[in-house]
């Protein structure tokens, strides 16, 4: 990745830090080396306030370049880092939310006279959270990618299928199209293979994890997903894959259903796409997260189908969240987050119902907070596909 | 789950407790509370040494049963395990390699009066490095399924294809014989997606992940696997996926070329192979993880392969890893390793060569240790397959 880049990047981190009075940041963890340093390395980003990066690797030993030295264990951080010319730090963040609880303290021992500060993750995620013109346009090309994949479902359908067959067909699909198909998530609240088909009443089953529906899995050491049942006539399934394909996790979803469903199925799906309408006129730089929510669960309670908004039994209690390295990034769509939104921040809007007997309905798109509103990464026909 | 096999896991864990003087566990982490509930949950396993063990969940909400309750939040937990009838721990033991710094010390503020030590993680993993009946009976299970998505992979090869296409056609067949998909890792030292297909010299390319072989991978944010090689004659390509079917990381590896290899390239294998029978012979209760590993490179050495041996530029420094909810789990088959194989131990060994202009050779296979050596849980044919 080109220097320009990754100094805008670093200079977001460093104008937080600034405002916090830290003069140096070490990043350790994948995602935050991705992005300062534009690629996994086994390793340490040293992020002076004041002075150039330095990239400190264990692992790929061919990585060669004026800023990087080779390090075996971190204990030698504190030599290195005056091998370079540089000062010890006064005031070191680290990644707190995503180093483990040793793994930090052994980090914070190699510097025993300095204070050590455990804001790093949520302070790096802030800067993280509006996306730089080059990431903006990693997501419109995965977009195109993501609905280049799902165009396809249609051919990849056979009678009798289940949401586990199918799910797998459409799996090849997003890999055939460039797909990384790791799924990346911040903290452990998530995990979930490439993403999900949920198909019928499953849509329903209350899951361990906080994605916006749940479905029981194959197995209980992955609750969640396909659980091998048949696709129906008269039922709906629903498909949201992870679009990771140049390291940035877009988010779509799709209905289908085979043959005709209810009216009240096509009502509720309406009302997910007049949510969406609604709330994406709605979004622009300055306006707050929960008003966005309120807006949604207002409309959903006119048309009646709020027993049945985000779940069924376990209700999600978000319309939509910030989307980048990570699937769940800021900011979220929810109550009591009085965030505004910014240009440049990428958040997925997912109103979804899940009606019984029938199945999960709604949408789900990404989009991009542009100067005047929101761009749409996702472009893909919204009604319900018949099959 | 049954009752007495996950009794018999959690009292594997007392014991270890009751070593340090520990009278209560915190678990937490989702590999942990498969291993001890049987399932993922979002909550707490809390374990006492001389009391039933109690489920407080957050989610998902339909959980019930004599030992579970609701929670919301952390801060609750003292209050609900007095409401258990039970006294506050007086050593308590969370999941220090695991919980986040932050986290971390969110639960251990929670019991402002007891002495939280951070073992949790270790502790559990020592417990868990021993498999069960139940847990090798899985293992067996996933061996059969694993061998069986491999003996497609000559039906799913067309001339042409580079490594990513072939890769992806595995992954479906992997997926249709139930894999899950899902590839869990401890720590943040390894990330891939469900396994990698490593054609002719990208087997060379170092990674910055800690498995035996590398791979430039396809997008800088994960540097490993395949990276669009095109598969060719003469060279030889292996496949390596996690064979996740019920919660365990079966492994194994094979390797495949397209005609004829050099002749070279065959003794290479053979090596391997040879290695394999001569380690695997020895190994059984009470061998120390070194020896096994100094056999391995007291064999390549004599057949003049040392420089290919586990990599080129960059080498793995072990040639077999315990594997069971997680794939990098103990023993590790490696030098200054003197821990002695046990009965129920499980892992993967894996030597591999990489010949440079040919690709990479060598085998891998999952076992169990039983009282009197080793079983191979991944049964199929060993030679260089011919496609």
């Amino acid at each position: 990745m080109l220097f320009p880049e990754l100094k805008q990047r670093r200079d977001k981190i460093r104008i937080l830090m600034a405002q916090q009075g830290i003069d140096a940041a070490l990043i350790a963890c994948n995602v935050n080396l991705i992005y300062t340093y534009g690629r996994v390395v086994s390793g340490y980003l040293y992020l002076p306030l004041n002075d150039f990066a330095r990239l400190f690797v264990k692992r790929p030993n061919t990585i060669e370049g004026e800023h990087v030295m080779s390090i075996r264990k971190p204990e030698q951080l504190p030599d290195l880092i005056k091998e370079c010319g540089l000062p010890l730090p006064q005031k070191l963040m680290l990644e707190g939310d995503e180093l483990s609880f040793r793994e930090y303290n052994r980090l914070a021992a190699c510097f025993p006279e300095t204070e050590v500060v455990s804001c790093g993750s949520s302070l790096i995620r802030q800067a993280r959270a509006t996306k730089t013109e080059m990431e903006i346009e990693f997501f419109r090309r995965s977009g195109v990618a993501h609905a280049k994949a799902y165009e396809q479902i249609p051919s990849v359908y056979r009678p009798g299928m289940t949401d586990l067959q199918l799910s797998i067909e459409i799996e090849r699909l997003m890999r055939l199209e460039g797909c990384l198909g790791i799924f990346r998530v911040f903290g452990q609240s998530m995990e979930i293979f490439m993403g999900s088909l949920l198909a019928g009443d499953n849509a329903a089953t209350p899951s361990p994890y906080d994605f916006a529906l749940g479905g029981a899995g194959l197995d209980p050491s992955l609750p969640g997903g396909p659980n091998g049942t048949l696709i129906q006539p008269g039922q709906s399934f629903m498909v949201d894959m992870g679009g990771n394909f140049y390291g940035y996790m877009c988010d779509m979803s799709r209905v289908y259903s085979i043959g005709k469903l209810s009216e009240q199925a096509y009502a509720a799906h309406q009302t997910c796409l007049e949510i969406q309408e609604a709330v994406s006129s709605m979004a622009k730089p300055g306006v707050i997260c929960e008003d966005l929510y309120n807006k949604a669960i207002e409309m959903v309670t006119k048309a009646g189908f709020a027993d049945y908004f985000m779940g069924v039994g376990q209700k999600a209690k978000f319309i939509g969240h910030g989307i980048g390295l990570e699937i769940n990034e800021a900011p979220v769509i929810a109550p009591r987050i009085w965030q505004e939104l910014e240009p440049g921040m990428v958040f997925a809007l997912e109103p979804k119902i899940v009606l019984p007997g029938v199945g999960p309905l709604g949408i789900e798109n990404s989009w991009v907070v542009t100067a005047e509103g929101l761009e749409k990464l996702t472009t893909a026909p919204e009604e319900i596909i018949e099959l």
